[in-house]
Formats: structure tokens, C-alpha cells, sequence
């Protein structure tokens, strides 16, 4: 049976999100229903509410960092049962046959893999609609397991947050060792250090302010280097195995560069658009370094990075707000001004 | 006893090559002593005695693509006796004690490689001279064995064009089941399709112009691609696992990305400056792949390459011309106008 749900949604580019009602599919043999319980706020939400990327189909009903209740399963389910906790990220399905797919790297899916909202199903070619919303049905073999005992709150930003930095750090082998620097210091930056810390690297913040040297060092930065002053940046030079740049707007990647060691890599994990101002081949030749991009994560290592986060007592740094206060948490976060992630309490939906 | 010996310099960036003699060092305990033979004409030659990189120092005797015969050694010489037949790339020394020194990967030596010509010799502080001479003093660290039987006037440009495609073939594992395109057919692109063809790679040419096809298939190329006809360049899609972009001059690199595989890799080994126009990290994001750079190779895995290309009967493609005609070759090379590489028959030097 379909099933109507309240949500927030953006109508059009221009205006800010409000409630409205939409229909839930009817549960197919491998779908979970899920009620949601809290859903972070990432600055996709932000970008796709506004069509800042050009392909956006309103309404829109944000949300891709979902954490609640399981309320029913499909006959054929059975990685879930009904109470138990579970998660969605940022995709609910993929064409599961391309080579991507079947090594469990859906996010990079050969035909594209079916985003969580501002997707269209793959099967009834519907859209989808995101976690800023009562409940969501999605397929289990989409569906996360959320840890026993974790804080589910500051879970939900493990889902996109999280999972983006995970899937790096260990895609170019960080553990004990490796020396990491992040670039950034906001949802996915104050991820980083912690994950990064736990799995044992010894970790740099590069920052323009000062200011965050206490913050850092909580999250985890062992070592702070103002990026703006060029006798920090030579001290570091040949230093990194991995920059992780979580900065989504226009940066000059140049000076960190030259902080990578032999064969290191800046792999960006914000920035959708052009490498301006241009980087150097220079850097890039003389120490055969990388400059690369990741994607979110697959399923399984987003579970694997759960399960990681459950067993070292790790979640994000959020500010719990009401659905109805949306709004005016996307203006905090074009200012930077949160610490680290808005996560919705679905509980005030229908307040 | 130092040895006084002819050569050709630059003297200054405006004027051409010109006859020069200078002083060879005494040899070292570890030095040999190698009359040249002959000396591959590299794009760096040009823009090193043009000073377009600006770090020249005149005079400047370029050359390091340098093949002869072993005169004399040193006392403590053990890898060569007179007679023998020995190659000199572009490094003639390195400070040996770094991580990258420590692992045979001097080019990325970290104090820097001492370079053939328009170095500084690390011991007496002098300035290097390159292959434009009738002989060249170098460590036998730095000095190559030419297999027995290879034609060494196509084997002089192996000691930079060939092994600066050799070593990111070999470092990013190109072997059998690898796809791999090459972008750019000059020097270094027409050995990279030969040592990648050999490799046993599937091997595809981008080139701007289908007057190019012939040429290339009896190089090595199994497919050519028009980077120009947008049909053809979506046809590979997701298929090469490296991209050896040869090209030495700004070009945009935007199109080939959405070629490479889900962690492929496009690595500059010709351009020194910028990427513009500015390459997206959409394409790395969205399939983790990457932009890389690579320089030259070490010195074993240059005797590695030359022993590979001793088994295959592979070298260089070249025109053969005499000492005097460099500056006319050099208004050649500019134009592209060279199949594939000048080599310089020393033998000419005194006529
Ligand atoms: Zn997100
Ligand atoms: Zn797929
Ligand atoms: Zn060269
Ligand atoms: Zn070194």
C-alpha cells in the first residue's frame, strides 16, 4: 500500500523549503520502510534545493544522512526486521551489474547510480524524495545497519559526511604511519581528523585561521599549519601521504602540493567544478603526486564504516535544530557557522 | 688529468649552438670516462638553451640522450671497462641518501637530481655539461649498460624519451589486459605506444589528426581515436586505465578524463607549467580518477627498460644528423617536423 507522508520540501530554485505531502511507494519484495528519526544537513541539500548545479526536478525533498526505525520490511527482506535501527546515505539504488557495481563501488556506477532525493527510481521511474520526511522505503541491500548503542544523532552525518572521507582514507591505505593533512574545517574536515586519528595516521590540519587550533586538536589534528604562512608550508614539504580537501568552493590547491611526499595524493571530496586558479604539473612531475577525486563510498564499506565509528565511539559534532527552523540553517551554513553538522529532529515535523 | 674537449653550446639564450671547448673533469675512483658517440636531440635541449624555463646558466652544452664507448675508468670501477658500450640519461648524480634515492627513484631525489647539463656537479661545484661533445665524465652509478646488439643510435633517445614513458607504464602495473592511450605522437609518444604495445597492453592513439593512423599502427596502436569527433570520444568511455599525456604545450585535457576507468590515471610527462584550460574534478569525482605526473625514471629502472627493449628489438625512430645542423634540427622540432627524434652522430662534431 502507498503511504502519505509529511516533508520539507523546496517548490522551485527561488523559494524556501516547506512542508508538504507526498506518496510513498508500496513496499516492494526487498524494500524497508523506514520512519525517520533524525536526518543530517548537508550542503547538497543546500546546493540541490537551489539548483546551484543546473539538474535539479522540484519539488525537492532534501535529506541523504537518514537514521531511524525500521517500521515494516518486503517478504524478501532479510538483512532488517521491524525496530530495528537503520540508515540511508546518499543512494538507494545502482544498476548492480557493472563492474563497479558488482565490486561494491556503487556510488560510481556505470549507468549512474539512483540518488537518495532529486533521483528518479529505477523501476516505476518516479522520483525520489529524501529523508527531510516522515518515513522512506528504499531496498535493503541500500539499507545500513546502524550500530548497537551508538548515538544516533550524531550518526546520521556518518552517512554522507562520514562515508566521503572514510572511503579515501582508506582507498589510499591510511593507517598507522601514514601522515595525513585535511584541508577544511566543516562537516567533512572535522570527520576527517577523526577518522583519520583513529585509524592511527598522524594528522595535520591546514587552516587560514588560528583560531581553530583548539577545535582541531579535540578532533584530532596533531599538528595545526597555517596555510597562509609560507615558512609553515616549507616546514612541511615531502611530508603527506594523503591530502583530504573537503573545501567545496574555489581554492588554490598549489601550496599544499609540495607538502606531499613521493607518489602522495590531494584527492578532493567538496569541490564540484574547475581546478582554478590552475595547478602546476610541476609538483605533480617532480614527485609523480596525484590529484584525485572520491565519491561518497559503496554500501559496504559505508557499513564497515559504521561499524568502525561504532567500536571507537565515533559520531559527528552536531547541532540538533526543528525541521521548521530549515531555513535558517542553510544560512548559517553558507556562513560557515555551525559545529559541525545541523541534524533534523524528525520528531518536530509535524510540530 | 682533466681533459680538454670540443662540444656544442648555447651562450646565451638569442644566439644559436656554436662550437665550444671546454674542460672534462679528472675522473673520479667511481668516474668513466665515455667517448660519445652519439647524442639524441630532447625538446628539453631546446628549451634549456633558449633558457625558456629561466633557470639557465650559459654557456649551456645540452644533451642527455648520450651513447659511446667507455675510454677509461676509475679505480674503484666495477661495472664497465674500456671498450664497453654505456649510456648517460638525464642525471648524472643525486645526494643517494633520501627515501626516493634509497629506493632507485633518483629522479625524485628530494635534495634534487644533479642533471646531466645546466647542473651544478654536487662535489666540485661546477657546472654540467651535456652530450653535444666528444666525450662525458659521469659516476658509473649513473652510467648504463647498452645491451649487446641493440642499434645504439636508435637507442640513444631510449635514455630520456624511453624511459620517461617506460616508468609511469611500469608504475601504474601496465601489462596484459591493461588499456592504455597515449596523447600526443612525437619523441616520447611514439615510445610510449611501442613499450606499451610490447607490455602487451591494448593500446589506443588520441590524435588531432587521422593522417596520423598509419604511422601510429605500425608503432604499436591497436585503435586511433579523433579527440576531435565527440562520437568517437564517447565510444571509450570508461575504458583506459592510464592516459600518458606527452603533449608540451597547453591543451585540454577535460575531454580524455571521462575515458579513464574507474581509477584510472591521466599522467603529464611533457608538460612543465599549468593546467589550462583548467581540468574538472567532476570526472575525478565521479570515478576516482586522477591527474599525475611523472619524471624520467630511475637509474634501475632505466637499465631495466633498456634490457626490455634489448629483448624486443625495440628503439627509438629516428633521423640521423651531424653537429653542425642542430640549430636548423632545433627549428624542426618546433614544428613537429622530426620522425621521431633527431640523434646526433658525434662522429660529425670535428668535420
Ligand atoms: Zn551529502
Ligand atoms: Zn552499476
Ligand atoms: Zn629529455
Ligand atoms: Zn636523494
Amino acid at each position: 500500500m502507498t503511504m502519505k507522508v509529511l516533508g520539507y520540501a523546496a517548490q522551485s530554485a527561488e523559494v524556501p523549503l516547506a512542508p508538504f505531502e507526498f506518496m510513498r511507494r508500496e513496499p516492494r519484495p526487498d524494500d524497508v520502510v523506514i520512519e525517520v528519526m533524525y536526518c543530517g544537513v548537508c550542503h547538497s541539500d543546500l546546493h540541490q534545493a537551489r539548483n546551484d548545479w543546473g539538474f535539479s526536478q522540484y519539488p525537492v525533498v532534501p535529506g541523504h544522512e537518514v537514521v531511524g526505525r525500521v517500521a515494516s520490511v518486503g517478504s524478501n527482506v532479510t538483512k532488517f526486521k521491524p525496530g530495528d535501527y537503520a540508515g540511508i546515505g546518499c543512494m538507494v539504488d545502482s544498476c548492480r551489474t557493472c563492474h563497479p557495481c558488482q565490486e561494491g563501488l556503487e556510488q560510481y556506477c556505470e549507468e549512474g547510480n539512483t540518488q537518495t532525493y532529486n533521483g528518479v527510481d529505477r523501476h516505476d521511474h518516479q522520483p525520489t524524495y529524501g529523508g527531510y520526511s516522515q518515513a522512506i522505503v528504499a531496498s535493503q541491500d541500500f539499507v545500513l545497519k546502524m550500530p548497537d548503542g551508538m548515538d544516533l544523532k550524531g550518526a546520521a552525518p556518518l552517512l554522507c559526511a562520514g562515508i566521503t572521507t572514510w572511503s579515501p582514507l582508506r582507498h589510499w591505505n591510511v593507517g598507522k604511519g601514514s601522515k595525513v593533512a585535511v584541508v577544511g574545517l566543516g562537516g567533512l574536515g572535522h570527520m576527517a581528523l577523526k577518522l583519520a586519528n583513529a585509524m592511527g595516521a598522524e594528522v595535520t590540519l591546514f587552516t587560514r585561521s588560528a583560531s581553530k587550533e583548539e577545535d582541531a586538536r579535540r578532533l584530532g589534528a596533531h599538528h595545526i599549519v597555517l596555510s597562509t604562512d609560507e615558512a609553515q608550508m616549507a616546514s612541511v614539504a615531502n611530508q603527506f601521504d594523503l591530502i583530504i580537501d573537503t573545501v567545496p568552493y574555489d581554492h588554490d590547491i598549489n601550496p599544499y602540493m609540495p607538502t606531499l611526499t613521493l607518489n602522495g595524493t590531494l584527492v578532493y571530496v567538496g569541490l564540484l567544478g574547475k581546478i582554478e586558479p590552475p595547478v602546476s604539473t610541476l609538483p605533480l612531475i617532480l614527485g609523480r603526486r596525484s590529484v584525485a577525486g572520491s565519491c561518497i563510498g559503496g554500501i559496504k564499506e559505508t557499513q564497515e564504516m559504521l561499524d568502525f565509528c561504532g567500536e571507537h565511539g565515533i559520531v559527528s559534532d552536531i547541532e540538533m535544530i526543528n525541521m521548521p527552523d530549515i531555513n535558517e540553517a542553510y544560512e548559517r551554513m553558507l556562513k560557515s557557522d555551525v559545529k559541525y553538522r545541523f541534524v533534523i529532529d524528525m520528531a518536530t515535523l509535524k510540530a
